[in-house]
């Protein structure tokens, strides 16, 4: 009873401009999903869709300081920007990589940038559940800029594209691991690619190796390539151009409305209360379930025939 | 029609040992994902859990020697070796890193060792679903060791565990993504630590700052952390001693009875058959979900308490 009020509380304050309640409330829906959905229900009305960039790359490829010029940028063209930090930590002390965010945080006015550090490492896999969540808290607190920055290669750089609509991805010339990004799916990912540490040999090589396999446009997009120096501010206005004639290819496109259609966040919050339900237990002791389970465990039926029965039965699926 | 009988067809070839057949399914299951119910349920009841090992690592770590020197133990001892290699490769083009998998393969006759590599960019965010798949078709085929390998750090090192009873991490002086591997998370998931390339400067130093943190057993397992020089060959036999102990410490503790438990797999399937239903015409045309849906669209309900109440409808949960 008390947790409703303070739910309530924190959110009236949150709506208010209050930075403590809003980072209670982060954490909160982290560690205590079952109030989500009361959160959700006070917070969801409040929210206007915000520009949603991410930005991801190798380990040194320079993402807080590219990320410290987009929020300067922001700031400085009247935005409320807020910032989640996406680390591969630990599922078992969500300890985080914190020493660049420090340093940003203290960069600027804490009621113009709002900072977030999310522990990607939880036991629901891919992007943590929570981003999605925090992306919508932000959003509601009047953000209305949200850049969400990944560490690194992996899986988490996929689910980036659930979460934000435009995807900068950030190379290095002379690094092992921007071979292994160039190598690999990632990119394709991309909608914008900044080479950065761009004075230094290779860049220019790397530049136009990329340019080149992106000739073609992709779904009518054609990916730019930018060069930049980051600690030195450079090719920051050409990532912010980007930024903006992506978003005006994604309005065109159509893809914007959908992205920021309400039955996006649906499927985002079915798979959450899924993901949360989903254990033994439960395929022990529920009504459907049960029998399934009773049967693959003495060998009379094999798990993936009896889930694809299950759950044609719970949802009434027409598949064969 | 042709393709029920193909199917058959092929488990049978595969389980008389035919390589081909066992590729075949490998593709099916990735491709076809209306078929898994259909070769599971023959593919199932001939399994017999491997022993399945995980390894990750930095780029140039020596992931590729120490697998090559983990597999020629393994055919030393008469094992069937399944692996299975987990690229960040595209979910578009599907590509892969290809080249030291080519080397391997070729040191080993084809009936002893079967080689895959396997995309982790699908859709499905995690692990690719089809790797859970792939371990099942390796252990149907007669595989008795089944070696897991993911590149890199991210979220492919947090699933790996639910592939894999051991979690080998190899990490090498001298790297930077080495400093981000012990200051995240992902160590904490590791059962074994390797410190590979141990004839280079630093190696002990590591070694010594890992062995520290690992003082404390785990649930009752001290981590050891093994030096070894892969390409020489050096220190393999310490890891496979500490794999021995590992499973010894599994069987004890009753985590391997539950790992290899049917029900186990149960999640796993259950899971793969919810998020291929789950997307926006599912949510808009089914019973259920579309009074939620239109709600939703219109703004009358936030999305997290409809997918609340929906969920609890559906699967008849007592959650508040």
């Amino acid at each position: 009873m008390a947790l409703t009020q303070d739910t309530g509380t924190l959110i009236n304050n949150m709506l208010n401009g209050d930075v403590r309640s809003l980072s209670r409330l982060m954490t909160l829906v982290e560690r205590e999903p079952d109030l989500v959905p009361r959160i959700m229900k006070d917070v969801y009305p409040h929210r206007r869709p915000a520009r949603r960039v991410g930005l991801s790359g190798p380990p040194g490829a320079g993402k807080s300081t590219t990320l410290g010029n987009l929020i300067k940028r922001g700031v400085e063209a009247g935005r409320k920007v807020g910032v989640l930090c996406i680390d591969p930590t630990s599922p078992l002390t969500g300890g985080a990589i914190l020493g660049d965010r420090i340093r940003i945080t203290e960069m600027f006015p804490a009621d113009k940038v709002f900072i977030r550090s999310v522990a990607s490492g939880d036991s629901l896999g891919g992007l943590a559940a929570a981003t999605k969540l925090h992306a919508l808290l932000l959003e509601a607190a009047g953000c209305d800029l949200v850049l969400i920055e990944t560490v690194g290669l992996g899986q988490v750089g996929y689910d980036i594209t659930d979460v934000a609509e435009t995807f900068i991805l950030l190379v290095v010339p002379e690094s092992g691991d921007t071979v292994q990004i160039l190598k690999s799916g990632i990119i394709e990912l991309a909608d914008i690619v900044v080479v950065n540490k761009a004075d230094r040999d290779g860049a220019g090589e790397i530049a136009e190796t990329l340019r080149l396999s992106f000739m073609e446009p992709r779904h009518g997009w054609s990916i730019p390539v930018i060069m930049s120096v980051a600690r030195e501010d450079k090719g920051t206005d050409e990532i912010m151009d980007a930024l903006k004639r992506h978003l005006f290819y994604l309005r065109e496109d159509g893809r914007l409305a959908s992205f920021r259609s309400p039955d996006h966040d649906f499927i985002n919050a079915v798979s959450f209360f899924i993901k949360r339900t989903l254990n033994r237990e439960f395929l022990a002791t529920h009504p459907v379930f049960k029998s399934f389970h009773e049967k693959i465990m003495c060998g009379d039926m094999d798990p993936y025939s009896a889930a694809a029965i299950a759950m044609n039965t719970i949802l009434g699926q027409e598949k064969q």
